[in-house]
């Protein structure tokens, strides 16, 4: 059958990685986001991939999204939760809504997205859901309470979905991303790191599409990804 | 300073002994929750305890139930944060609703109340934040996707709240209950279950009270809680 | 029955004050150490507890002891394990031996009084046993290897036994004093620190005690201890 | 500069699926374990790889192994440590003996190795340190005391090396297996285990290798490997 994934959460860092990086593997590509901008770019660069605006915190939204792309690319075989929201604050500068959008778009948004997908990837034997999460969801630190609360219930989730979805042959794996990612406007805004201060967002997309490629008599549920020289 | 307890979350488990436990070591008591009869019945079981009728995921209300609690008692001195909502549901039965309700009343509950006490308990030198929360907060099961990924966030908002609030001399613990709460409720659904499988309510408020007496050059982030036969 | 509470590794911090708080409490106390001149010494100060000098490493001197605490104040009803060595080094600086020594004291010295106390222990309904730990448990940096992994390999070793003999109402519970004990030794070697910044043995003797005095139905395995200024 | 790989601990699973991948690869491999009936066996299937019969636990002769590989075979580049053993007793059932062998053969012998080939690892840019480990290294259980304690011992190491030479390029990793590898010796024990039961020793042999090609900017430390359809 023909291998389609779907990336939900499409920006200049691991989003456009990834997408490259799942048209040079010769999959169908859905590419989902709320800003048609990029997704206009992105269509331009790569021609074989297929956009689908989307606020990935919106149930009827989403749900339509994953219809399309069945209609057009046929079921989703693999489906990578990229979307994210960081707020650092603390508790005395954190608003309501911060936490609100937090837990919104890094927690709710995987699992609208899971069950949109789900009865498509359960076409498909093997199948995958792969998120890209951070070191956040391991640890709450004074400053990044939404983030971090935020983070660590999304890898829960996660974890429930392979545990659930494991038997069933749909491998749910989650990517600590322990760093910051190299991007012109990372770059802008820690002006003093040096090169290898960054994770590369083709490192990303390479380990996503390494546990893609797991035989299912060894899947990993969780990994952890840092520059080498991090301080951990 | 007299010292002031607020109690989030009353039911006839935790709730009942945490009140007990703190009106018996010479506390003035207040209790929050949305159920105005049981309220009405710890009133006139404890009768130096005193009830706001308050729903913790409401920000208006909350604010406004602390403020009255500062007019009436005095600034709060500790906070114990008790209230939950379990849903057990898998990602195919879970609603979306299910996973917001559950984030609110652990998660986003537990914000708007520490946000709301804050003022108070910086009043106090020591002054104390203790949450009870659950073992599902360290594990994502198949069963519990709503409820473990609003415990994971509730846990981690508690660590950082803990780093945050530490230097300033105000505890903030997090109590792991890793079993079912004795009571007439959890008996009756599990009626071939032995007296030792369940956990003592008294136990709890054990546990919160003795966490409230530490020493602060040793505090404790985490304890787990669980009957000495629990398989684990 | 008579409380008796075997305490191995007797030195100026945690162990006098385990030594002197369980005296206080009415305990029969044995204290096990190599150090003849300080078992002499808290003799003097605690004359109701009583020496058996002993290398907690030794399997033949660990089984004598514990025997002669049988003997002479009856069987053992809380077991401390207190014994520790901490070697601080890298991959480069620390010798086989370094690693082979850290791992006798406090993991292999635990086995061994575990073993001998273990018939003692079941006399009593409950039992405790109760290991003072450290947060190197949790990771191993690139300076603490050998005592990082022994330390882990301690934790691990703790929860297999409590997994154990939690059914046969021994509570077995390990404690993760994250921190520097204020003793004169550790002053001296840290003039600049606050007085905040350390631990209180008292405070580590208190969290000890406190575990032995959860009801069944509500036992702690882990909990950690640390300054309340300390940043984690 | 030519790749190098040392494999300590060569069996019929994980250690010759090892050989055969870093054969392939076009690597030259040298072969440590003390059979050397195995050995022969091996050099037979893989006559580009080399052995070099030595005890994993004595410092002496693993120090000459890796000097022998060096002077034949070049620098070693990657070094995996797949030496383990497994005792699974508990604390009545295990004797003294147990814990030593165990600890000496997963946690030591991967001190002795890492020691021994630093120097070698430190001439290549970058090189990788892969310890294949056990879910067991997270969890003490009942039953699991010797090993488990062993494991996490060695776990801990691992991480003591990663946070130590990540920043010299050197890549440590820790693969986390949860399951049975497939061998006619685990099948032969399990006879009523389905085939998906079992993690092929390949599914291993790819994860190190795929450890071994991440770019620097994204080295990953820990991953679990488990079958598709294991309950976790």
């Amino acid at each position: 059958m023909q291998k389609v994934c779907a990336i939900v959460g499409i920006g200049p860092g691991n989003g456009r990685a990834l997408v490259r990086r799942f048209c040079l593997e010769g999959y169908r590509v859905a590419m989902l986001s709320r800003d048609q901008d990029y997704l206009s770019e992105l269509e331009r660069e790569f021609p074989s991939a297929r956009a689908f605006q989307c606020d990935a915190t919106d149930s009827t939204a989403v749900q339509g999204a994953f219809e399309g792309i069945h209609k057009s690319l046929g079921p989703v075989s693999a489906l990578v939760y990229n979307a994210g929201m960081g707020v650092f604050k603390t508790i005395d500068e954190a608003s309501e809504d911060d936490f609100e959008q937090c837990w919104r778009v890094n927690t709710l948004g995987l699992m609208l997205a899971a069950r949109a997908a789900l009865p498509q990837l359960r076409l498909h034997q093997p199948a995958n859901l792969i998120v890209t999460g951070a070191s956040a969801a391991w640890r709450g630190r004074a400053g990044s309470a939404p983030f971090a609360s935020a983070k660590a219930a999304q890898r829960s989730l996660a974890q429930s979905l392979a545990r659930q979805l494991g038997p069933e042959n749909i491998h749910v794996a989650y990517l600590v991303i322990d760093g910051v990612i190299d991007l012109p406007r990372t770059r802008e805004s820690l002006p003093d790191k040096p090169d290898d201060f960054f994770i590369k967002a083709d490192a990303v997309a390479d380990a996503v599409w390494a546990l893609t490629q797991q035989d299912p008599s060894g899947w990993t549920f969780e990994l952890d990804l840092r520059p080498f020289g991090e301080s951990w």
